[in-house]
């Protein structure tokens, strides 16, 4: 065999073998196959695709070329979430103790932000303490005790797709339906979980450009998942505007923990985000067998939100780990943004456009992600919405406020959202988050 | 900017602008680039073509890489050519004496075998002593004194093509017709000629898959050097099979010397190589000005070529590079291979087929080439026709010998050949080389 060879083969427009694959990844992998090579077949890849057996194969290699996480000893059905990246989304910091509330294992294995849209690692680590480094003897522990833990991808799991995760982000190849799909899967199996919920999100604040596209992602995610034994169902929903009112890190914990605590009052701006959690709890507690349909998990869901136990499951979740729960049970008490501005409308109307990817470009830009791996994150920064579309906005309204570090970080962000942002004389259709459920 | 953006837009279908060409190439040359973002771009490119503006920039961002060779004291023509890369053509080395004698300079500047195909240098390394190793200075020192000197590419001529090419013949990369038109054109202006004659090749033997893409070559190599002020004809020639009657690197300047020393006796199945060396120094003769169409061109060269002086200016070459020509002068005195086999016709007939990418893997294998780059040549190996297509055999005639050092190169080699050698019972009809002139 030879590296040249199936570069040429794959370019050629031939089918690669399970053999084919596994070779060039297990000598990547060994430095024995160097990154040109590796990165050339990854642009073959991008224009010629990835079919079925050619995905699965890729999935095996990511899976052989490190451990996996043993889970067989717990006898509770173990199910996870994995959302394709969205702004402001934040559901699985109230998804993860939810379903663990049911005696569900979440066995939640997350990342950092990528581009434009934000990380749950980023916003668990705004609370002080937090931490997401454990070891898989730690993760297995934790699972054992509370049902849930949540942390980063360790290093000794599937970490052929970690390295050439690393190589697609810097080669321009990284929108391929089939080495995504290669990536999710590979890592929610290596990971435990029996079953998995893919939030699949369309429009511009998603990482893939068409609903064509997310609709092709979400089916080979289900093909993948169960050629492999997992059950799966996928959900795509909207994300052309953020999700719920908040977009930064704290604040994102902070939306959260006022939709799970009982004692605190919920903000009408975060219902899309209450909408879209409850949904794909649902879902996650349908491939549990604790209900017959979506609609039915969503109203046992709704219940154990309402009631207060997601919330005492999420504080031992963050005490487990390390967090200082105190912040989590008064959450005013957290550091403040030292620098604030506004956007308010400039006419009377209705709020038509929150452009999901704007708004994303824009928090990186005031310190909520990274523009490069070395950037610190400033967990206080953020932007927060105070109208959301289809809202009647009278001139002068607040739309948005803009909390930042430095004037000049808070200013170059205002410019940057106006664009994204629209107010028109017509009132708009206010539309569901949920655009279609694929099982 | 930034390399990954640059991957994109062209991964997009964007044109990339001269600005970015020049970034990625002089940077990539400073190792600022990594490789793999520079073959993640050469595939790229491989599948979105090169337009007209982009092959011109990466013709100029060669160039820009390293020195020019000027030539501009020399107050005569300069005239080279080039062959996009054949199995048993050897034209170069009675070109370059042959045109020298007409009082035009032949700045030639060759490469190494290849793949299938062989490579000037090789054959000339096959005489004792020659030298191709030259500076510049040396190079332009020989020029003046006999108007030809033949050298391989200096390292400070076009050192980007040069590291881009390596990278190229590792990443499956190679066979675009906008890379390989800036390789070769970058290079030709570099060397300080004025006007060069391309021998496109056509089929099997040919480094591209049909004539289509060699004619989409031929227009491209025209349209680029004329665009640089360089005057410029493409001849598409035929290589379905070997030119002329050796294949290996000592014999095949051994038929060379037939051809040039009017003391020997020119083989008939030389005639394929004559006609198509004629024709490339009639082509060179018109661009020089010293006649006004090729067919005049050819006489004049004919009559250079069969009186001997070409042998002169070919002895006195060989001799100011540190060759020696008593070797020239006696060609059987050259060290014979050890082994030798024949190939015989199994029935009487026609001889069909000699198929060129056959015959130049079987060359490689028996030690002609290099399968890597550590390999050592072996200069007395080579296959040896006894017919060529069109000729009458009957069962028991020897179609061809080999040559070798072991019995075991010399077998396989053999079992290699039988495949690509075909008698049928009709007479094929015998087709000129020169397909088609364009200029």
């Amino acid at each position: 065999m030879n590296p040249v060879e199936i570069i040429k083969k794959k370019r050629n427009g031939e089918v690669l073998t399970e053999e084919d694959i596994f070779y060039f990844v297990s000598h990547y992998v060994k430095g024995e196959i160097p990154d040109y090579q590796k990165s050339a077949l990854l642009m073959t890849i991008y224009f010629r695709g990835l079919n079925d057996s050619e995905t699965l194969s890729f999935v095996k290699a990511f899976i052989n070329s490190g451990k996996r996480v043993d889970l067989s000893h717990i006898m509770k059905p173990k199910i996870d979430k994995h959302s394709t990246g969205g702004v402001g989304d934040k559901t699985s910091i109230i998804l993860a103790p939810l379903i663990a509330c049911f005696d569900i294992v979440v066995p939640m294995m997350s990342g950092r932000g990528l581009g434009h849209t934000g990380g749950t690692l980023d916003k668990l680590e705004s609370i002080p303490g937090f931490n997401v480094h454990l070891s898989i003897a730690e993760f297995v522990k934790n699972l054992e005790k509370l049902n849930v833990s949540m942390i980063g991808q360790t290093d000794d799991l599937t970490p052929a797709d970690k390295m050439i995760y690393a190589l697609r982000d810097v080669t321009a190849t990284v929108e391929n339906v089939g080495l995504i799909t290669a990536s999710i899967t590979s890592k929610k199996i290596a990971e435990g979980s029996e079953g998995i919920v893919f939030d699949v999100k369309v429009g511009n604040g998603s990482t893939l450009p068409t609903y064509e596209k997310s609709k092709e992602l979400a089916s080979k995610l289900l093909k993948t998942s169960r050629d492999f034994g997992q059950d799966a169902i996928a959900v795509l929903t909207d994300m052309r505007s953020p999700l719920g009112y908040s977009i930064g890190n704290w604040t994102e914990i902070k939306e959260c923990i006022e939709i799970m605590n009982p004692a605190l009052t919920t903000s009408p701006l975060s219902a899309d985000l209450i909408e879209v959690t409850l949904f794909l709890a649902g879902a996650m507690l349908k491939l549990a067998g604790k209900c017959n349909t979506i609609d039915e998990g969503i109203k046992q869901a709704g219940e154990k939100l309402s009631c207060g136990e997601c919330f005492k499951k999420f504080l031992a979740l963050v005490e487990m780990q390390g967090g200082d729960s105190s912040v989590i049970l008064s959450p005013d008490n957290y550091p403040a943004a030292k620098y604030v501005d506004k956007i308010t409308s400039e006419s009377g109307g209705y709020l038509e456009k929150l452009d999901a990817l704007t708004f994303g470009l824009a928090a990186v830009n005031l310190g909520c992600g990274r523009k490069s791996v070395v950037d610190k994150i400033d967990y206080s920064a953020s932007i927060l919405l105070e109208k959301k579309i289809g809202d009647e906005t009278s001139k002068g309204d607040v739309i948005c406020r803009i909390l930042g570090e430095t004037a000049e970080k808070v200013e170059s962000t205002k410019k940057l959202l106006i664009s994204g942002i629209k107010v028109s004389k017509s009132k708009p259709q206010k539309l569901s988050r949920i655009i279609e459920v694929i099982d």
